[in-house]
């Protein structure tokens, strides 16, 4: 047998426990899935001595590797940071459970009673990258939704991740859920992927892939189940001509510098050209003057000698990074129309005190989050109130914005009636 | 230039066109829709001479070619269906505007205004066989939801559905919307359906596919967009022991004989052992008495001579016609196990005037739709009050069950601060 028969071998058996586990959490009560969240969080408290030692493991290696500062600090754990994950977990157990639910109810002239319900989506798999408490919490989100999870992380995080994973075991076992309700799966060779997008239809309903732009295309590529895509935020701030000079500072600063490296960070700022004098130098200083780079167009190279000219690869850009593209467009419109070319249908923000302009702006504006007067870091599924996400829907279909329990999961009718046969 | 490359040359303008056109439908009001599909429909009224002409081509075509009887029926057009396609527009027009409606709403501590908003899907492309209805259903339920529709319909269809076509045309610029709202593949080319699954995925967000399950397996298999996805219904009728045998028979016929063609249609039979003498019999003998072959286990073949042994394969198959699978079953566990092991989680019904052992096959059966005392010919839009639907979806992704025009949305989120930044 090869390592790919072996591989193959491993991931369908995966697959089956991970459908049978779903079974047994389809009629779990929402309490017995809560107990076991709870459980889960006192284990990681617990193991938090093991955990550290698996991620110094890991960290180790990776430094080996010569990994990038960014990669090595996503990587790393301490105790804040898995007292974190604990409560975390903690709070996704206090979410209102979403199985069973009635999303919408009517009665037909017929007396057919008709009751759409919550139920979860079946098993699912993650494919994510080198943050360990990915492995947390997609396990956390999926058995607070029912769902099977089949987690897949990255090799760099592949001991932390095992640590991690005792810990959601130890909570199923101690509710006991079967163990194969969250599985990790144990090999880190990348053939695991192929499986999982391809071969394995018949077990997983749906992949999310968490990570970066070549991990999301090879799943777009290869992926033969659903998927829910989280693809780059390339967000914009627009400010517009009666806008606050105030409030537009704090939200461009907040927007782009408050996190550099999160999705619903700023990427470019678009300021209305009847406002050029009064707001875009103001706002372009500010921006220089707090550390960040600003390429700018014609207008903003005018505003400040610092600017650096932009070309027409930076609209495209999600730097990720204390940079920012800098714009003079034709009001609400001309904000509109460079949105719709280059943005990425993430988040986009307008900033004015002109109710009519932002109505505009909301409406017209084909992003999975609009904001008026607020910063585009709000795009995060626990300040929405939804607890947490398993991460941000650049989709239309199925799940678009946060991704929290709710969106997890898919509904089926119900329908009671007293005899009615159809005509 | 080959044949394929000028069909991909086509496929691709067809999609700009669609995404052009889409926008526009974007920014339409309701009413404005609406206005297009009344045009629609009186269009179909005026055009019938011209439509009957172009599906008496089809009709011979597919008349030399050899085509079947159900196959030709489906295809065969008349004065009658003429006018209820043209009713069936109306309706659609006359159901709510699905857009801008706000779904939820909800304010945060910080006073964030939250609310999830419909918005269209997108460009939908619809892949179907011979039905030329098909092509007046599809285009209305997409332009009632402000999608952009690309009709691929079956090459027996094509002069129908171009002459049907030709009226959503008319209707779409009588009420001043582009004409590539709407559009048909002009090609009857089997390629063209190749790049609409997998080289227009820059223009198409989902894909329709309807039809027998070499169209939905070859869907399955080559798209590289979203797919609403409709397998084939082994839907299940279970008679328990606390059945009312007037009330069993009347669903049971109506769920196997009022259409046997529809995915609806009931294709096995459970019924409960503790009642084998009271109520197998009797419904076997109805069954046979009312011209239905019916196929059983041990049990149903004691029950009268006419009765067929089944063999394993009977009960995996969507018979579609006149014959049913009937065997004894463990009590409603018992119905729930065969139902987990056979069925296509499309439509289910049990039969019981005991409300616990309801409740357990309610809960415990994973179908689309699970029925309490009623037929599951009622598995259908128009019966479900959703005014119409473009098929079943027998996914959980998405859409699930009947798909009609709010299952051809998605959403975003608008969200009015007053000057937030994230702390």
């Amino acid at each position: 047998m090869t390592t790919d028969e072996a591989i193959a071998q491993t991931m369908q058996q995966l697959g089956r426990d991970a459908v049978a586990a779903q079974g047994v959490l389809s009629n779990s009560s929402g309490a017995q899935r809560s107990q076991a969240l709870h459980a889960v969080a006192a284990a990681l408290r617990l193991q938090q001595a093991g955990i550290l030692a698996a991620n110094e493991r890991d960290m180790s290696a990776a430094t080996a590797a010569g990994l990038g500062r960014a990669a090595l600090d996503r990587l790393q754990l301490d105790a804040a940071r898995i007292e974190a994950m604990a409560q975390g977990v903690e709070e996704i157990a206090a979410l209102p459970d979403p199985i069973g639910a009635t999303i919408a109810e009517w009665t037909r002239p017929n007396g057919l009673r008709i009751q759409r319900v919550r139920v979860p989506l079946g098993v699912i798999g993650i494919i994510y990258e080198s943050r360990p408490n990915v492995t947390c919490d997609a396990g956390a989100l999926c058995l607070k939704s029912a769902n099977a999870a089949i987690l897949r992380g990255g090799s760099e995080s592949h001991h932390s991740s095992v640590a991690i994973h005792d810990c959601l075991v130890a909570g199923l076992l101690a509710a006991g859920l079967p163990a194969a309700c969250i599985q990790l799966v144990p090999t880190t060779d990348r053939a695991a992927v192929g499986e999982m997008l391809a071969r394995m239809t018949e077990f997983i309903d749906v992949i999310v892939p968490r990570g970066g732009r070549s991990l999301v295309a090879r799943v777009q590529q290869e992926a033969r189940v659903p998927v829910i895509g989280h693809l780059e935020g390339i967000c914009h701030v627009f400010v517009d001509r009666a806008a606050n000079l105030a409030m537009a500072r704090a939200i461009v600063l907040n927007a782009k510098l408050r996190r550099t490296g999160v999705c619903g960070a700023a990427e470019t700022l678009l300021v209305d050209a009847a406002a050029e004098r009064t707001l875009l130098g103001p706002l372009v200083r500010e921006l220089l003057d707090a550390g960040c780079e600003v390429r700018g167009d014609a207008a903003a190279l005018a505003a400040d000698p610092r600017v650096k000219p932009a070309t027409e690869a930076d609209w495209h850009t999600e730097y990720l990074d204390a940079i920012i593209a800098v714009k003079l467009v034709d009001g609400v419109d001309g904000a509109i129309e460079h949105i719709a070319r280059y943005g990425s249908q993430h988040t986009e923000s307008i900033v004015t005190d002109d109710a009519a302009t932002a109505e505009q702006f909301l409406t017209r504006v084909d992003s999975a989050i609009v904001l008026h007067n607020a910063s585009t870091q709000f795009a995060d599924g626990g300040e929405f109130g939804m607890g947490a996400e398993i991460g941000i829907s650049t989709d239309r279909f199925h799940a678009r914005g946060p991704v929290g329990v709710e969106q997890l999961t898919s509904y089926k009718y119900v329908v009671r009636g007293s005899g009615q046969v159809r005509p």
